[in-house]
């Protein structure tokens, strides 16, 4: 596959460089040693390592998806080859401190990085993505030594990590995990339960798997309170860092996904006593930070998992797109409706208007979805290294309330994205000759993993934009506000205008709504409200993006205010009739029993 | 499976009896043999067969789907075993003529009869479901040779039918196809050609395959006014009706889709000489009817086949809602908002308003579709025994409104229920050992075969509400506003009212598009139109449910005014969105090249 299918490498310089400015970043201490050379050289690393050797097995992975066989897990062997040449072109440890052996890379251009590859191959770029984010967890909250011990080798690329949460019993629910550790003597626990849905949870591709597990400690208060954090290795590590004996985390089985497939998805049985026939009860496992907080924990990488599923989703989108507009600019069909002479040739169907409505609303989806992504990150570079410590906390609060938006709206709209390039294909969409299938395949795990959708509205609902006296959705208002001042006076006026009255209307609307009094009516409609908020913030970021297009015209630049035309004029307006459902604090769900049903 | 898993038997009965009445039918000469019993015996057969051999191979014929094997299509046996259950059921010839060993069965219950077959195996169901519509065109078009020579057959299960229209460079736009027919001397034709996309195209299911081709008599007309039908066999037929040698039709490849998969799908041959190695050149064809009116006998098939389409599109999504019910009423899971004490047990998931949302959400896409497909079906009996001519002529028109909106709507909100479906499950719904995920990579196919959602669109605005004078258009208002004014009184009438102003809207809205006096303008949005006169025409058809379910308030009864509210309340405000949008005569994507994408 070219390149120029997976990424729109001009779209991505767009984004870094003429719309977040990243090269401002090599200002800051931590990227001192950084220059636009060296952010573009990581590009390019990543573009061609994703196009040599991520998509190239995409499908392959699709089609022969991990086996278990004699308890272990088999894979195509391409997997491990592109991932050893990730790993070795030092991507792994891209952002972290050049102590650990990183690059000390903004969060920004890593993401960007990152996009290539989940472009390229989702299933695939799912081990290093898992392990990134728990090695950054574990320098967050772990120990000196649990750095040394665990981050440095997943840093190299020789171990790998998951997020070991959920259970058979127990997925959006953590409060009723049942993963039990018991204290020991030595300061270690004994871990005993089963995780369930666990990628990466088991296979050959590195020397060793660190898992953080979510279990609870008798004693402990009842629900999210009493959880807390593990490393539990595969493998236990020896005080001079070889690899000693085999932990009892046992594989118990696969699931077998719709998409996705290439990342093996296992169910994991910890204290089973299999691969510990002595009789020692449970995995062994270690404590991070202190007992009974490892929800706050996981939530470091779950946010940051959370943004990048978002990223995913717009990379899976933006693939499906570019592989549409591709075809549409070929494939030969019919003719405009003041031409019906079939005398004259057939013009490609990127000439009919609806070929390039669904284009276009592909490209704002996908390109909408993909510029959330990397302001979001551009946040996270804010948080750690922004100027003074009132711009990082207000980077950290804007990018809370962002976060549950960041990960389901590119999940909800990058699969409409996909099921727009299928259609764009006609039938060979539908077909598994073109690659488009997968990915619409591969994107409907995104509204599940990481948080449902629905936990994404409970969670901006009920949590973001309420906490602190209601400051994060304030700040995303006054954010938003600077954006539309600027439009003053601009041909992208009217739009700041509607962009402004919708954000008010936001404001009302959530108060509106919680002066209901009663959490079970605000509550009722949480997801559509995510989904009113998400269109506000999508539309925002298309009209901050057109601003920075200046006075370009290059098709590019073009595109780029065409799609924010499309994103203003037909999907904004849907905003309104979602608030005045909120407003009127519809309880037509809420009042329908499941008897009905 | 159980049956009540794949369709609701309570849904059928209210819709046919209590809404749609079909037991007057009866009183009409054609269905006189027939009584409430004999219905519900008919859809009770129909409920066992595809309960007991249907439904059990549905999954493995996604996993086995069709290979080719020296030139010969091999499935899974069981496919070949329900058909001949099907077939000596009598449900192929159901709604034909005693004469030909038909039941003369209204077409509102054969097409609830099928909705069962499709919803428990949409793969399997394709063959007969192309076997009746073939049958249906030969018995209005054909001469009576043709009739008794392939219809007879066809109507035994003995033999099956296609429609072969695409070729690989002509799928939407017919007026390219290049297969030629020359005529004989002896009165045939022989035609030489490439079809694509075509469904059952061979198979060793049946004794011989009729298929009816669109192809080019040379010397005739340009673009589709030059199309004639033929109807090729793939065994030639001897005078004493018994199978002669194979004719010139090879198949040359078969499409490997992402659903759908038990219905084999084919690339054919016309006149390659592979089975005629004595040079003859093309495959024998028999013309139908008159030379160059090929495209308008077609329609006859193609628009029985559209709404069947969009009836199984809907039956999919019957299934999906239905499976996610099951699975909300026993999988438990969290908490309502009300209560977040950890130390009481979980609920099961229906008790969340959010999972209800979704149920109520896809309750309203698969019973809107399927309420649609069944009242289009009720047309199509009006059509051909209703009272007077002008009332079987109003039926008429009606239908041929509805139609791109039969097609469509339930092929576009199916898709959607079959994926809140899966959102419902959580994860385990992305996996392949719960159904779901097949009801959604199955239902993909409807927005595209039979005419794309850009087609109907383009049907509807550019063809339907403008011929006759807008005299459809004015039919259909005309027959919504008999529904809103029996709401008057009722508690009903807000939601009456709120209707009769969208259809009010929506005709002000066509005047004011082709007042454009510019089809590029009035048709760029079209697909738009469409959908917004979908869902204007689905809130009719919800209306009209409730005011059937008089004061019965069973919870059966109450669930059906759940989701006509969830449609009034959540869905239908939408349409004054888009019809804004239509209003305006945007420009957005009419005025964006190629180049800028």
């Amino acid at each position: 596959m070219r390149s120029s299918l997976i990424l729109s490498r001009r779209d991505l310089e767009f984004l870094l460089h003429e719309w977040l400015a990243v090269e401002e970043l090599t200002k800051r201490p931590r990227h001192a040693e950084h220059s636009r050379e060296t952010f573009d050289a990581v590009l390019e690393l990543a573009e061609q390592i994703a196009t040599d050797h991520f998509a190239p097995h995409n499908r392959t992975a699709d089609e022969h998806e991990p086996r278990m066989v004699d308890g272990r897990v088999e894979m195509i062997p391409e997997v491990s080859r592109a991932l050893r040449v990730f790993a070795d072109a030092g991507l792994i440890a891209g952002t972290f401190d050049e102590e650990l052996g990183g690059m000390q890379l903004p969060h920004t251009v890593a993401q960007a990085a990152m996009a290539w590859f989940q472009a390229a191959n989702v299933g695939t770029s799912a081990y290093p993505f898992l392990t990134m984010a728990n090695a950054r967890l574990l320098v967050a909250h772990g120990s000196r030594e649990q750095v040394d011990t665990y981050v440095r080798p997943m840093l190299e690329g020789r171990w790998f990590g998951t997020m070991a949460l959920s259970e058979p019993q127990a997925g959006s629910s953590l409060a009723d995990i049942t993963t039990r550790a018991d204290r020991q003597d030595d300061g270690t626990y004994r871990l005993t339960g089963n995780k369930m849905w666990i990628s990466a949870g088991d296979h050959e591709l590195s020397e060793n798997i660190v898992h953080l597990v979510l279990a609870k400690v008798p004693g402990g208060p009842p629900g999210v309170k009493g959880i807390s954090l593990f490393v539990v290795p595969k493998h236990l590590v020896r005080d001079d860092d070889s690899l000693g004996e085999r932990n009892d985390v046992v594989l118990a089985g696969l699931n077998h996904k719709m998409g996705y497939r290439g990342t093996t998805n296992t169910l994991l049985n910890f204290g089973e006593g299999v691969h510990t026939p002595g009789g020692r009860a449970g995995a062994v496992g270690y404590l991070v930070g202190e007992e009974h907080r490892g929800l706050t924990y996981m939530f470091h990488m779950m946010n940051e998992a959370r943004v990048g599923v978002g990223a995913g989703a717009a990379a899976l989108a933006c693939t499906g797109y570019l592989h549409a507009l591709e075809y549409a600019r070929t494939r030969t069909q019919g003719r405009p409706p003041t031409n019906r002479d079939p005398a004259t040739p057939p013009v490609p169907i990127v000439e009919h208007t609806d070929v390039r409505r669904m284009l276009l609303a592909a490209k704002s989806y996908a390109e909408g979805g993909l510029a959330l992504a990397l302001y979001c990150a551009r946040l996270v570079d804010e948080e750690q290294t922004g100027g003074s410590e009132a711009e990082r906390a207000r980077a950290h609060l804007l990018l809370e309330v962002l976060t549950p938006i960041a990960k389901s709206w590119p999940s909800q709209w990058g699969p409409v994205a996909d099921d727009l390039a299928i259609q764009v294909h006609g039938g060979y969409g539908y077909t598994r000759d073109h690659p488009v299938e997968q990915f619409y395949r591969d994107n409907r795990l995104n509204p599940i993993h990481e948080g449902t959708a629905g936990i994404q509205g409970l969670d901006l609902l009920g949590r973001k934009v309420v906490m602190e006296g209601g400051a994060g959705l304030a700040l995303l208002g006054q954010t938003i506000t600077a954006t539309t001042a600027r439009a003053a006076g601009t041909e992208w006026a009217g739009y700041a205008a509607d962009l402004d009255a919708a954000v008010a209307r936001l404001g009302a609307v959530t108060a509106t709504l919680w002066g209901a009094d009663d959490p079970a009516v605000t509550l009722a409609n949480a997801t559509a409200y995510l989904e009113a908020a998400g269109h506000v913030v999508v539309a925002w970021l298309w009209l901050d993006q057109v601003l920075a297009t200046g006075d370009h015209d290059s098709d590019f630049h073009q595109g780029k205010r065409a799609a924010a035309r499309y994103f203003h004029r037909h999907e904004l307006p849907k905003v309104a009739v979602t608030l005045d459902l909120l407003e009127s604090l519809d309880r037509t769900v809420l009042d329908t029993p499941a008897a009905w049903l």
